[in-house]
Order: structure tokens, then C-alpha cells, then sequence
């Protein structure tokens, strides 16, 4: 538990509303001297952004990030970084229908009841709009945890809707709004084309993971490093299940079968995901995570006004047939924010340990 | 991040190894006055502790925990409440042979490797005998749920490797070892005692949900109930996936099919699991979680020396076939430990919030 | 410790440099349904503004607040609301000559030691401008405490140099530039004058109080109210020495004379300044700071430079002859702000108390 | 605000009460490979314990300390240390006159007023003796800081009542029940009896300094050294002020007085108490604490009973003429636990940090 605030040591607290004047974030417990400006955030800005293909939202929004504190001569000073990006293309008006209801699916209810008031416009802060300033945060640790240990952190969609979508290359994710790593989408497109014109929406599954992890991040209670990576991930709009490793498959799995032999070489699996007792094994961190389908859909749902009468509710404007679409990068930047966060705790608590037994997932990976 | 603290209002602070003098908890920011007493705790810490039955370890330990602060004349006093069990049935010796080697599968090279020393004996801090105090304190929260809002906790097992358990009553569930809400687990014991003799292990899937749950705990980001739910699940020994709701079924879902309609008199569905926006919706809140099979296994493993060379690994001694036997009340604790943390902060931030719309879910519960 | 975030419940993370684009904060926690615009913050920020008279630093800054989010139909909604100040009147040139050295009694050297690099354009991130969100955000919390229990924060300056400054009226603080509660303050702009001319600088004592405090807030180890204010008025730039109540004066009291005696009508006396035991009396909370001289001034001093030669610094340009001048508002403000904290903190663990026993203050006071 | 835990990275959970089953603490980041027995702790323990001489509170108890987890070998492991000091010489009966009235100057009336409840037994968790377990946990922190740093933590007894205590040699320190550096106490000590015989109480000013402190450790905004230091210090029971470097002196001093001019052999002065810009300089960091005179004492009070009435208070049994004649130990242990937090922090965030100045305070202090 956080307030708005996630991690410990890289700490970024998030701020803003999708229709309000601007979102952003601030940064605190960057390490200083890194190098940095807005071009080393602004291209995962890009690749989340609203507006890129017919798959997603049409709003447009540029996501331009504004450094206004913490970086002196292009370096971070290890004073917090704010991070601003304003709102451009509000329509407010799209929303007018649904200002005394509660959209089924959404956190329309819940943040009435809780709070006694809420702003409506665009979703406010249940938008998926906030998880801009955390891919521009994730940006940072991106370059960081590259710096320090040559890690590497990627994602990519496993399957949207029912439909499974294998691995064939990393290079072809950047190729196709997806995010897939297949070279043809166009059963894809036609997929998505469908349930558009039908007004409805599906799921998705994101697989993501990080490479170059350095062994030891994370400890055995509390600061468990898959308990924060599922913390984060659940912690994403619209996710509903995360799983590390063999994930929901261990539980048919033999302890014969499961468990990952080693030899001075490596690892022989990693049904393990590269954390065992809450800490990073130097293995790839492998990560899935379910998204579920918006539920601003054009089909009516029936639903009940601020005094509790009957109603329905059928989104109009613009909205995402499949906001897993757009969860790669965001995927990708939490995975980023936890294992910045773990490697400064490391550090914290381990600066002094030596140890002489070899490390296995590096030789591993090295070879 | 937390270091060994679980929770933020409703602080639960774990210490102890598997086979130290103690193990415990302090707990810390309980509200005063409210009636309790080790006999509160002993009933789940029962249900929890190992030698119940030929299905788990053979360790015999009573468990029994004692209060010592925090308590006056039989009422929390508001001061922090340590809870100490002390470890009685140690038995060293049965680790001897893996003192210089690595358990796949096991905590054992990821400590070395971050802090430079562990301690071996029972898995040291791995052990899942540090949930019993999670436990303790999961029964604390439980009660003062329950009397504040009629909360209730509820665990099962769903699967046991790959047999699907269904749910015919919760009243079996006590019945029998399995936690299972079925009356006849013949099937059941057959399975598991055939896997014992071979000396493998399985893995697990369990149910555990909460009813009487009021509506408006949880935020946005990064206090989101759900985020913290998954955060506390896979911090669970041998947990590799959490799932809230539809979970990863969501991904084939449609939106017309997942968003949970409501009226006055309810919510249609819960694919939701209780939790909206990252925040309660009032409907049950229904967790799965998948734990992957134990690795410490009578079949011998490939693994390394703390040199580097090549060895064998086979554990000898007590472990248990499966450790999800006896996860049901650990998994219930730590939603309870969630929720109560989550009550409180609701009331620091919203205590004078009201709100004339009917609490639908409420309504649907005394229905 | 908290990174760059002012307390837990009602928390804010400041960020910005003297030079930067912008100085702000984002308070998160707040409460939901207080009526809040820039104009409920402004009055303070202007009171602690520089260039007011011709007694504080010359810099000519509007200080004008503006919400970035968590307002809506000028209401608080619960979300993070983010305070923008725009620098305007940054004048980096008169700083140049101190680029490669250090001031001594400033931070640079701390600062370079730390970070191995700064921002030394006006001090960067030590500059007393960065007290200004915390005014802000202070502003918020003395109204929600305004409304919630009458709480009223008031400050003065009680010594500046060797010139001790009694206690007239509090009307008369906001009629001369040293909010000083004395109406003829000849004597000290005197002082100030000649002090200015010399190019020298000195000390202030500040006093600062809240009455209207509810009896109950903090707590025995460690959210100690009286902890948290020693922590918040040492926080503030130039402050050296905190005491409560009797202060360093208890050091010589007896105690017969000290402990405060109590009937039905109220506390005899006050030398517990408002807390005993770390909790709240509901007596006033009376608190002394002490602010050392400011260190920019005309007198040359000896330093090094960064590669550790001998040089000698002297500032130009615009300073405070007295920091303690504009500490008034600041310290309110902290004070405001460790209050509201401790309100949301007594809230989430004790709302469910009632006592029968009479709170002997507030009669004291309504008396 | 931290509920019952002291620090953010080496955090240390305080509980107990007075007269319960026992006293203790849970260290929590402790690194790994610190050589740590109970050895280590017991001598700070016996400076601080009652009974040690007529001048202190007579009850008698051999504060033992046991470690109960965290240490493998003789050595930390990084788990957390539970430490437990058994209570064994509670007289409960001695505080019978006071169970339905609140002493004047104690926490009696606020914990009832905040919890509906307290332990009245010995003062409950608002006895000093709950500072015992810090004593324990700063012991293990000065290990710590003198095996990494050479740092040296002392205190000293520099005013009773209205006697002001000089400085001769540190060496006098264990040689008198005071902890005072003056080679005669024959007038201390007189004084005291007189005191104890007119059944009244007086105050204590402590002075307590490190030495070896690194530069670099803590931050400008909000992980200040000096607000941490002030929050330690305000934290221990009975203390009212506390002031670092010059302190409230500073207010009468001139800018061209306090700045601490440096040279490439050292600073000339120190008038910064070692923190500047909330950042340690290099130098000892020095600080004053003022603890008010003991509540209990035998001259009747007049208090009001639990429902209001009219009565008065006088304590008999065993008590502290002047509590403060037990702070030092507490005051080294609270000093010694903030440096270790910040020690720890520092290295999380600045590790890579390389800086060819030339450390000024380390070439001073080798000279």
C-alpha cells in the first residue's frame, strides 16, 4: 500500500485525470548522474500512445513528456524528477450520457461510493490514460538497469481474444500495431476488424519478461520480488490475473518436472520464471498477465442511475475494441519499475556481500 | 516494498527461520478494544501446522502462540501486539546432506547468492513455517472483520495436480485434509498416496474468497485492493499465479459478456471478482491461486556445489507431497490481512463520505 | 525517512529546483469534498513570498498556485492533486562566480559530496523557494482541520539576533514585514537596516501554535505527534534547534513545577506544549524553532574550490539578510501539515472509541 | 509516521509494555555477515538498566537480551533479528492509587482519551523501558558503523536541574552513575539526594555526538539527517527540545560567525553540528537534547478521575528523580540507528557515485 506512490526506493507518484489539464508523475531516488531527456521517453511514450491504428482509441493525443525538475545539464541529480505531459484532445461531451450512471465493468460505482464524488470526464483517474507517466518512468529504469546490468526487458500479446499468437521474433513486434511477434497479422486484423463493427470487445494475454537480471534481487518476506512484479502487474487497468514462470500450469506439474535442474553451465529450465523464494535466480524474469475486455462496448448493458433506478448504458465516442492492444509497453514499463526498485534495495541491504559460487544464469546467458 | 512488513495500517512484521528458537509476528496498529486471546488464533494456526495427517509433513509441531504485548485484561490496547510461536520439533540432522549444495527448486542458491550466508536448517526463512504467523495475525483480522462488517473468509481447494475438485458445500471443507468442499475424497487420497510413494510432489490450485466485503476499499493506483490482493498471494511460498474474478479466462472473453450488469437489486455477475477500478464492489471477492509442486522430492535432481561442481540433489526426511494441502488457510489469512488493511485506510481517507446511492451489493447479499 | 515525500496519510512529495522551469508538489491522501481553488492558497503563499519588503531577498516571484488535478467542480475527488508554481524571475548570472566552489554554512559541498553532481543555480534544490508548495499544501490542510475541529495555526516571530520580540496581539502580525506580534516595530527594521549595510546576516527564533487541536492525535513510539513536529520544523531550510512546551527550559524546572495539574475546568498550565506521551493533551501545541544566520552574505569567507584549493566566497546578488524573516508561514505550515497527517492517522486505527471521560481542554478553551 | 517502527532500511519494531510478559524489538534489514551475539548488546543494556545506583529508579531487572532469529553461526544472515528482553521484577500493586486517575505529566489521560483503554501497569508502553530494545538495536548499529566508517558514538550528561556539567575527558564518562565527563560528581550527587529525600524531580540536558561519520548521508527534502536526528531524539520519552550544531544559539549569532569556513585540511568551525543542507559534512555531528523533570514524584498533583471528579495524585514506589540521568545510553542508540538508516540509503541510491574533491572532515579528523 502506497497512496499513488509505486516503489520504495525509485519511487514514482502518479497524478492526474484523463480530462484534467495535464497527468504526470514524479520520479524520486534516481540515481544521480544518468543521463537523460525527453527522447529517452518519448519513444515508449509513442508506442502507447492513443491514436496510432484503427485497433485503438482515436483520440488524439501527442504524450509529449516535459522534464521540469531533477536533470541539470542533461544529468539526473538525484533530485526528484517531475514529469508532465498535458491533455490535448479532451471531448468531454462524448461522456454526457453516462454522468449520473455507472458503466458496468468500469470503476464508475466504486469510485461513487467510495469517495462521494467523482469526475466522469473520460474515466478520470480509472483511465487508462495514467498509465502514461509510468511508461515514461519505466523509460528511465529502462536505461538504468541497461546501464548497470545489460538488462533487457521485453514484451509482447500471447493471444488476443481467443485466439493464440505464437513467438517467432522479437523484430517483428515493433511491425504490427499488436505487438506481436509473428511476421503476418492478418488473421489479426481481420479479428479485431469484426468485433469493432459489432461494437464489442475481447481480452488478451501479455507475455513479458526481462533478461540480463542480475541474481539476488528481491528477499524472502516481504519484499518478495514476484510479489511486487504481480503487485505491479495487477496494479495495471483492466488485468486480472498474473503468473510467473509455469504460472497456473504447476499446478498439474510433477516436482520431478518442475523444479530446474542446474550444472555449472546453467539452468536446465526455468518453470521458476526466474525468481525462486522471492528472489531473481539471474534466469529470464517471465511474466503473463490477463487482460480482461473493455467494457465501454456499444452493445447495452443494463446498469442503474445515481439514485438507484434502472438504466442502460451504451458507450459512444471513442474507446479501444481491446485494450490489451495497448498494454505492452505499460507491461513492460512496470516489469522495469520493480526491478529498478529491487536493485537499488539490493544494493541497500548486499552492497558488501561476496560470494564465490558462480553465477550460473550469467554464464548461461553469456554463452 | 516492505521490507518484512506485510501491510501498511494493519502492519503485520514477520520474523523467525524454520528451525531458530521462535518464529512470530508483531502486529502493529490493531484498534483497541477489541476482545481477543490466543484461543482466537489457535483454531486456523490447527488447521495450518504440520503432522495433521499422512498427506503432509510429519513434523510435529503444536504451534501454540502466545501473546505477549499489545493485550490488557483479554482487549487490543491500540499498542503492538507481538505473537510468538516457538519452534519445538527441530530436527537438523535429516538436512545434513544439502549444507553445501542447492535444491532446485528451493531458495537455497538464491540467498547464497544475495546475502553470502543462509541458513539451511528446514529451508531457514524459506520455510513455509513463517506463514504461520501470517496466520495468527490473519485470525485477528478476521475478527474484527466479521464484527465490523459481517465479513467472511473462505478457502478451498479447486485442483490437486490434475485432478479438478468441484464445490458442493462448504460445510465439507473442514471434513477432510484436503480443505475440499466435496464430500467424498477417496479419489482424492488414492491420488496423493500413490505420488508419496513415488516420492514426487504436485502442485495445487485454491479458491479463496470473501463475502460481507463493504464496498470502497481499495484507490485507484496504487493502494488498488486488487493489486494488493495479488501482491499478498504470490508473497505465499510456492504461489506462481494469482487470478481475481474471471481471471485469465477474461482473455476470450467478449465485454457484452464480462461486465457485470446491475440493478437495484444487484450485480448480474461477478467477473469482476468483487473488485472494479481497484477498488470493492461489495460482491464476493474471489481469488484463485496456482502453487506449483514442492521441490523438495524423493527423486534426485541435478544441481551444484557451492564450488560450482556438478552433484545430485534428493531430499530425504519429511516434506510434504503437496504443499497446497495446507495453503487453504494461509491464502485466507493473507486476505483477510489485506482487507483489514484496507478498512482502515478507507476510514482515514473517507470516514465522512455519504453517499445516498443503495449499496447494491449489500442488498443482493441479504436477498 | 521518506524520499521526498512530507508524511503518510496526507502526504506530500515535493519536487523542483530554485532555477528550474517549476517548483510543486503532489499532496496525495487527501480527503474527498473539501471545496478547494487556488485562491484558498494563495494568501499563504503570498505571505511567504520574496520581494514583499525591502528586508527579504529582492527576487520577484507571482508564487501563483495552480492545480494540476484531483479537484473537480472545486471539489476534492480523493486523487492526487498536483501543485504547479512557475519560476519566473530566475536570475542565474548572479551566481556564477560560485560555480566551482562552495559557500560555506550552504549545501554545495554536501550536495557534491553526495551526488558528484549539482544544480547550483540558485542554490537548486536547497533554496528556501522550495518551501513554497509546502505552503501550499499546508494551506489545504489548515482549511479540512479549520472545518473539522476549529484547529487554528498561528506563528511570529519571538526573537531576531539578540532582540527579543514579545507578545502584544496576534492582530498585529500580518500589519509589519517580520510578523512580529507587536504593533511599533521601529526597533527591529532599525536592526535590519544597519545588518543589511554591513552585508551581514543573523538568526530568528520563530513560535508557532495550534489551538483547536483535538485531544488523541499521535501516538506512543514512533507516529509521536511531537516526534513528527521536531521532524517537520528541523525539515525546514536554516532551522537548528525544535522544542515543545517548556522546551530547554524544563532542563532547570521541577517536577512540582512541570507536570501540568488538571481539574474538570481545564489544565492548570500548558509546559507540556500540547502532547504528552507522543499523543495530543487538546491543549494549544506550542512549538520554538530556532533558524541559524543566513550563510550568503558580503563578508568574504574562506572555502576550497572542487579540485581543493583555497579561495573565498562572497555573494552578490539578492539574499536574505534574515531567513527567519519569511520562516512564519512555513513553519504554520508544517505544523498544518504534520496535524492534518496525524488526524487521518487517529481516524483509521480509533475511529470506532468513545470515551465517557471529559476532554478537560476543550471545555478549557471554550471557557 | 511509522506506526511502531523506527527507520526505513534498517527499521527497527518496537512492542511491548512496562509490565507484560516482555519487552523487545524486530530489526529489519540488518546486511548480512555482521558477527552479532547477545554479547554485543548486554553492556549497552547495563548502562541503560534501573537499579544501577541510588539515584534511579530501583526495580530490578537484569534486562537480558535473547536473540530469537536472524543470526546463523554468530552471524546475520539478512533475515530479520528478533530481539526479546523478558520482564521479571513487574510490581504491579505499586501503581493501585493511580488505575482510574490520570498522573499530571504522564500519557495516562491522552492514551485513554485516543484508545478507550491503557495498561496502567508501570506506565504501560510510555515507560522508559520500552527504550530498551532500541538501546539493544542501536548497539548492533554502532558495530556496524564502526566496522564500515569508524564511526564513534558518545554521549554525556551536560546539565542536571540548574548545574551545568562541563567537559573534561570522555574517559570519566563510566565512572559515575551520570555518564557525566567530569572527573567529580560529589556535587551531582548531593544535589540528587537532596532532590530524591524532597520527593521531587528535575531536569537533564544530554549532549551525544558521532564521530566518523561519512560525508554524504541523508538528502535535502525529506530524508533530511538533521529532521531525522530531531524525530530520534523528540521520539525518546520526557524529551521537550533538541538542537544540533549551535542550535538556539544560532539565533544571536551572525552569518559571518556561523558559516563554518573550510580549507583543504578541514573547516575552521562547526557550527552546522555536521549537517548541512540536511546532508552530512564530514564533521562530528553534534546534538543537545533536553528531557523535562520526572511527573512522578511523591508532592501530590491535582487530577481528575476517569469520570471527571476532583482529586489528586501522589506516587509512591519506585521511581526516577531524573529520568534523564538514564538518556544517554538512549540518546547514542537513537543517534547510532539514524546513521545506519541513512548509511543504508545512501548506498541504495549513490553507490556509483565518484567525487575527486577531497573530503575535507575525514583529512581534519586523521590529523
Amino acid at each position: 500500500m502506497s497512496g499513488s506512490t509505486f516503489g520504495k526506493l525509485f519511487a514514482v507518484t502518479n497524478f492526474g485525470e484523463s480530462h484534467g489539464p495535464a497527468i504526470g508523475c514524479v520520479i524520486d531516488g534516481c540515481p544521480p548522474g544518468l543521463a537523460l531527456s525527453e527522447a529517452d521517453m518519448q519513444p515508449d511514450l509513442d508506442r502507447r500512445k492513443p491514436g496510432t491504428s484503427r485497433h485503438v482509441t482515436q483520440r488524439q493525443e501527442d504524450d509529449r513528456v516535459e522534464i521540469l525538475s531533477g536533470v541539470f545539464e542533461g544529468k539526473t541529480t538525484g533530485a526528484p524528477i517531475c514529469l508532465l505531459i498535458r491533455n490535448t484532445d479532451q471531448r468531454s461531451k462524448d461522456y454526457g450520457n453516462i454522468l449520473d450512471t455507472f458503466r458496468p465493468g468500469h470503476a464508475d460505482y466504486t469510485y461513487w461510493m467510495k469517495y462521494g464524488i467523482r469526475d466522469p470526464r473520460g474515466g478520470g483517474r480509472s483511465s487508462a490514460r495514467l498509465t502514461a507517466p509510468m511508461v515514461a518512468a519505466g523509460a528511465v529504469a529502462k536505461k538504468w538497469l541497461a546501464d548497470q546490468f545489460g538488462t533487457q526487458v521485453r514484451g509482447r500479446m500471447s493471444a488476443v481474444g481467443e485466439l493464440e499468437i505464437g513467438f517467432e521474433d522479437w523484430a517483428h513486434v515493433p511491425n504490427n500495431p499488436f505487438f506481436a511477434a509473428v511476421a503476418d497479422v492478418t488473421e489479426l486484423e481481420a479479428y479485431m476488424d469484426a468485433l469493432r463493427k459489432a461494437g464489442d470487445s475481447c481480452g488478451a494475454r501479455i507475455h513479458v519478461e526481462a533478461t540480463g537480471v542480475p541474481v539476488g534481487l528481491g528477499a524472502p518476506l516481504y519484499d518478495r520480488l514476484d510479489a511486487d512484479i504481480a503487485y505491479a502487474m495487477m496494479g495495471i487497468n483492466a488485468v486480472k490475473g498474473v503468473e510467473i514462470g509455469a504460472g497456473f500450469a504447476s499446478v498439474a506439474q510433477r516436482g520431478s518436472q518442475h523444479g530446474d535442474e542446474m550444472s555449472a553451465a546453467g539452468f536446465a529450465s526455468n518453470n521458476a520464471g526466474g525468481v525462486l523464494g522471492g528472489i531473481s535466480t539471474g534466469q529470464p524474469v517471465t511474466v503473463n498477465i490477463a487482460i480482461k475486455p473493455t467494457s465501454s462496448i456499444r452493445t447495452p448493458k443494463a446498469s442503474i442511475t445515481r439514485s438507484g433506478e434502472a438504466t442502460t448504458v451504451e458507450t459512444f465516442g471513442r474507446h479501444d475494441p481491446c485494450v490489451g492492444i495497448r498494454a505492452t509497453p505499460i507491461a513492460e514499463a512496470m516489469l522495469a519499475l520493480v526491478l529498478m526498485d529491487h536493485a537499488l534495495l539490493h544494493r541497500a541491504q548486499c552492497a558488501d556481500v561476496k560470494v564465490d559460487t558462480p553465477d550460473v544464469a550469467a554464464r548461461q546467458q553469456d554463452a
